[in-house]
């Protein structure tokens, strides 16, 4: 490292430290931010190398105990580092992320590394593409760190993964090693996938930010298909801006994923960083399923609400919204069972116990029950853009039911991120409160269709507002 | 009629007269293209309301017999034709069919005329609001006639009317009314629907041409829904620049039909009147359903492949696609039970018995057998764009089995229709041919999805080829 600018990177550090969750070593590159990385590496005071050399050392030094990767080659991410320096010194023009390593779920397909879905069904097995995610990551510049890990097929059974915060706990799931992998500073940028409460739960149980985009703005095609109504690409990272940046890099149209739509591009840095217009309205949304939350999650909600004042007020949602959650159920069960078709038919002996009962409840699906419950989106979506449109930037709601429960065998309810999936609204997991035992509590902020970075503004006013004290 | 024209109107029914397949009396403007009549409109030389009083003269005369309408109010035809001279007079701007008529099935929206869907259910129902395709057709100046019958819902329980060539025979369905008013001269244009075969046939029973565009292009917000994946706009003329001139006023993306996408504008009427920079290459295919189509079709077929030498080349199709036909049978089954199921519900009583039987089975339909059956409608069409990638401008078939059969209890086997509704494949009926009987008898062109415009070029190729001798 440059000792003529060790300066500014301390600047970095500290900033990061100030923001960060974590306990953290300033001396340490791991802890840097992706977009502070992404500006020193451009401005050539470290190197993608020294970076991702840093962020192996920490996987070296926590991830026997996290357990956060399904498969990771230090000598292949470094490889990747030291051609994106390469590059740089070539003076060829560099992406947003040049540098800068990114974890990848190991559901989502990689060219250069294996992609096992969390099952012994796909042991060793490379596919020969990259998922349409991956191949923009890469041409941002992007450093493909590895694949982390995922429950079983991105359903309920966990993975190897333990709670970062405390190794005895969920890290929640199914995104688990995404959200181990952030949290603990060996990667600054992850992607996962939800389909239920797969980003926002375990963001919330590891105390990052985990963004939920709307359906349809970011493609899924070479990533595991359990359910095109209701699957979408999850994003990791331990600051709004990051969350951002890397929104910015991966979110276009892709004819290869049919529910993609061509837009202008959404200018997700300049907006997150801005300040809002009007001081933000949130309505604070219990959900059907309150009871289910922990007293100390609704005690500190009580105490949030009671924070913000006028800027939020409480709101009752209509009374059909309480079947949503069969709704989700009959959709994701009748749609993984076409999609797991193959797996059932040649491997079923090798899935797990719940996936196989999913499975077989979704086989006896009919396919009058499931188009009804698909029909029920749209105006179940229409009530809440009404709610959008008179009054409220966000919903306030919790991100799960309290902190990460102390038992590795589940990834707990995810509940509180039903209707939000299936209704495509983006939702974005704020690591803003922490339980009694130190584990961290997610905040869910939620925003109509393709106001994803409407919601992270607005995230970040609250994060301001909340630090103002 | 201003009589220093009378010779160019001449000309245009004298040309009217040469292309058309019915007798015509060169006197009378309800021959008139929808073409020519925009042109002679715009250039004053006759008015709208002359137009649509021929129209509906021509009604008074073949409709007892035929009965196409199922609701005609000649004086709100009168007034819509006499707003359309006093604006054009105003000098105001004046669309591409200004004052020109059009008849609208009746499963259509109309928000001046009722909307009965061919069925007691809904007998004397008018909606609020126009479909998108009226509303678009109202935009580009034309008078909105009437609606047109339909069998029941769209599906097989034929409705009133009867084949203008000969009343015995039936017009096909479930167009029946669009087919029968344009063959009739009682309106130069029509529009119908498709889920299976209820544009081309009763197209090619009724001697005109008929256009099933591809999948997606054209709105179906306010029409009625049978089925998402299957149903398509269908397009009634007696000329190729007609289907032209009308699909390019009806063509556009439609937010509130989730299948349309915004693309740039299709030139149909210029494409439609280009030559083709080589001589189409067509391939000539049996579907797995050729021993269905009668005797005099399969020699008629014979002579236009032998006349088109080495132009056509028969092609047979990859052995999945016999199951095509059962793929098609499920999904539109399984969506009719789901969007019919209020009717179902409330009034199953007053359903055909077909009707009934049909919801009943598509209310068995399990979920996994309905989206395998939709995951396969990729594929299949995966192997026809390759055949148009490689060789071929469009697919040579037969519209129909054969000709009219005399039976008013049925619209006939749609079977040489179902492949290309369930691949959202362009299909045009061209009305080249005749039996025995003297009734009509359709050719079939089909090409890639979105090449609709082009179809229509390669379709004009053909009649000026075959017109040659």
């Amino acid at each position: 490292m440059k000792s003529s600018t060790e300066r500014l990177l301390r600047a970095c550090l500290r900033r990061r430290a100030h923001h960060g969750a974590l306990m953290m070593d300033p001396t340490d590159l791991h802890w840097l931010s992706a977009t502070d990385a992404a500006r020193l590496i451009r401005d050539g005071i470290i190197s993608s190398a020294e970076l991702v050399e840093a962020c192996l050392r920490r996987v070296h030094e926590v991830d026997a105990e996290v357990q956060a990767w399904a498969f990771l080659d230090p000598d292949h991410a470094l490889a990747q580092a030291r051609a994106a320096d390469a590059w740089r010194l070539e003076g060829r023009p560099t992406g947003p992320l040049h540098g800068v390593p990114v974890g990848i779920k190991d559901i989502i397909e990689t060219a250069d590394m294996p992609t096992e879905h969390g099952s012994v069904l796909y042991a060793g097995r490379t596919p020969s593409r990259d998922a349409t995610v991956v191949a923009m990551l890469r041409a941002a510049g992007a450093v493909i760190m590895g694949k982390t890990v995922t429950t079983e097929f991105a359903t309920y059974t966990p993975g190897k993964t333990r709670n970062p915060h405390d190794p005895g706990h969920t890290p929640g799931g199914s995104s688990s090693g995404s959200a181990a992998a952030v949290a603990a500073g060996m990667v600054p940028l992850a992607l996962g996938s939800q389909t239920n409460g797969s980003t926002i739960r375990p963001a919330s149980f590891c105390g990052v930010y985990g963004l939920k985009p709307s359906h349809g703005l970011i493609s899924r095609h070479g990533i595991l298909a359990l359910s095109r109504t209701l699957d979408h690409v999850g994003l990791f990272g331990r600051t709004i801006e990051d969350i951002a940046l890397l929104a910015a890099q991966i979110v276009g149209y892709d004819e290869r994923d049919p529910d993609t739509r061509p837009r202008a591009r959404i200018p997700f840095v300049e907006m997150a960083a801005e300040e809002p217009p009007l001081p933000p309205m949130f309505a604070f949304v219990k959900t059907p399923h309150w009871e289910r939350a922990d007293a100390e999650m609704q005690a500190a909600f009580a105490e949030l609400v009671e924070h913000l004042g006028d800027r939020v007020e409480e709101v009752e949602l209509f009374p059909s919204a309480v079947e949503a959650w069969e709704w989700h159920r009959r959709i994701m069960e009748a749609e993984m069972a076409a999609n797991l078709e193959r797996e059932w038919d040649k491997g079923r002996d090798r899935l797990s116990e719940s996936l196989r009962a999913q499975l077989e409840r979704g086989r006896e699906v009919r396919a009058l029950d499931y188009q009804r419950a698909v029909a029920r989106i749209g105006p179940t979506y229409e009530s809440f853009a009404e709610l959008f449109e008179q009054r409220y930037d966000a919903i306030l709601t919790p991100a799960a039911p309290g902190t990460a429960p102390k038992n590795l065998a589940s990834t707990r309810d995810p509940a509180f991120c039903t209707l939000w999936t299936l209704t495509g609204m983006p939702a974005l997991s704020v690591p803003l409160m922490q339980g009694a035992n130190g584990l961290p509590l997610g905040v869910q902020l939620v925003g109509p269709r393709d106001g994803d970075a409407r919601l992270l503004r607005t995230a970040r006013w609250l994060v301001t507002r909340l630090a103002a004290g």
